[in-house]
């Protein structure tokens, strides 16, 4: 396997349920996106959540770290909500010797026009060609989550 | 103008913002929708509410009766929420010389993969082919909304 | 079953082949059309032909009349290229007790926009709609063959 | 600026024109694909020839390597039919100080199913993580033109 793939949730997985007239977090998206993109590399989607990132604690994320640093694989690929994925990157510095991107979206993978598959085969990408070390790939850019931050009123991904 | 065309927001006009973590009634996505369509036909759309047809009032009802009886078009296809679309048909009873056609969806019209287009299309259709009266195209059906129910657990409208 | 649908091939299926750096016309796509639409009417598709329609016979005319005329159901679709639709239609003409409706797309339903659910939604809901008779459903609207033409340089279905 | 796309036609801009009942090279699709993305990159497009590979001469190939010689970007996108993205790929050895990563796609960015966002989100990651080069960016791998070669019977890039 060459890219390891964990899911946690995020709006990149949301669904729609009409009988409740509401969304939720749901299946994994990033299968059915890559189905389309003719891969022939090897990887492998494992969900570890189904949160909103705003939901996430603690142990969460040390639970995130755990699977990084079981996996087999030093390419990485972690999709996570927005709210608080630079906050997971910096929970897993000092994992050694992996290359980590996290991605997500802005607009859920189920829709017609979504930034999901661009930013996912961006992570994809920059995990198989960056050094090993942590990264996030939003808005077409690679931000260490050290000098990162989300600006919600603009809704992007900015350098600090 | 061939068709006349209202909105009232329901699932079909849901929009996701990233900002609130949430899904909320936009713009009507009917107009983007029928861009593809090479229509030769003319129509108008307004939008007349932007509700969760859960929170329609009796005054809303009034109010898009009125808009139905002051219209200059004979051919009137209305989108609404599902969950009380067929209370507004039957608030509409009684209205002459009119075919009108109240019809929505279940997945939003942004996604990917959607009732959306199939349930307008089947909408305008009935509406410039049926006789004067009300009715509700869903689930590839005509329904009278005298003789209609929602099945929620089954997500999908029926005849009683 | 409530709708029978015959596919003829037509720009509606046209798929395409990266080894031939060429489109040909594939498997019937209003099957996978058809499956996000939510429907609980029922219906059964065959493929009776994967041609572009300037090149149909008059045996292949002979053929599809003989299906239709065959056919247990009193509602009939049949997707077809849009260059001879009307051809077609005409030679159709005197087939008694069905309701059968030709549509077709200006855009393969593989594209990302396309014409094709709109009016493999208003050819069905027409199919159900309409009294015995032969129709085409393109460009919003319902046109007899007998008074339609394709102007081949606006790119649409007129009446004459 | 800091990422300069070129584009040469190729199967990744192919429209469909009912009128003349084929496909054809249009417009560059690649600022569509790019609307959704969210992009703060700056990145600028330039449509160089509009040909399907095959066709391209050793004077074309001439063109786009003076072109890419004279852009002021060091992070440069070539967009390009996939028969001869390799010779292409060759023809710019020797360009010094840029990263230089073509890509195309087998299905036209025009199609509900395609790869073309993910390759061209793969490429303009790689242009802007590896370092000064020539790379072609196909099937979720980084090829380098002079290890690669496009298995036509399987429809996918190889390392040679």
């Amino acid at each position: 396997m060459q890219i390891e793939i964990f899911t946690t949730g995020g709006t990149i997985d949301k669904i729609y349920f009409d009988a409740k007239s509401d969304y939720e977090i749901g299946e994994p998206q990033i299968i059915e996106l890559l189905r389309d993109a003719n891969l022939t590399i090897t990887y492998q989607v494992t969900s570890l959540l189904r949160k909103d990132s705003l939901e996430l604690t603690d142990d969460d994320r040390q639970m995130i770290r755990s699977a990084v640093e079981r996996s087999a694989a030093q390419n990485i690929v972690i999709t996570h909500g927005t709210d608080t994925m630079i906050k997971t990157g910096r929970a897993l510095q000092g994992v050694a010797g992996k290359t980590i991107v996290l991605t997500g979206a802005m607009q859920p993978a189920r829709f017609r026009f979504t930034d999901a598959i661009y930013n996912v085969a961006s992570a994809i990408t920059a995990a198989q060609t960056l050094p090993a070390g942590i990264y996030i790939a939003m808005n077409g850019q690679i931000f260490d989550p050290q000098h990162a931050c989300k600006n919600v009123e603009l809704n992007r991904f900015e350098t600090i």
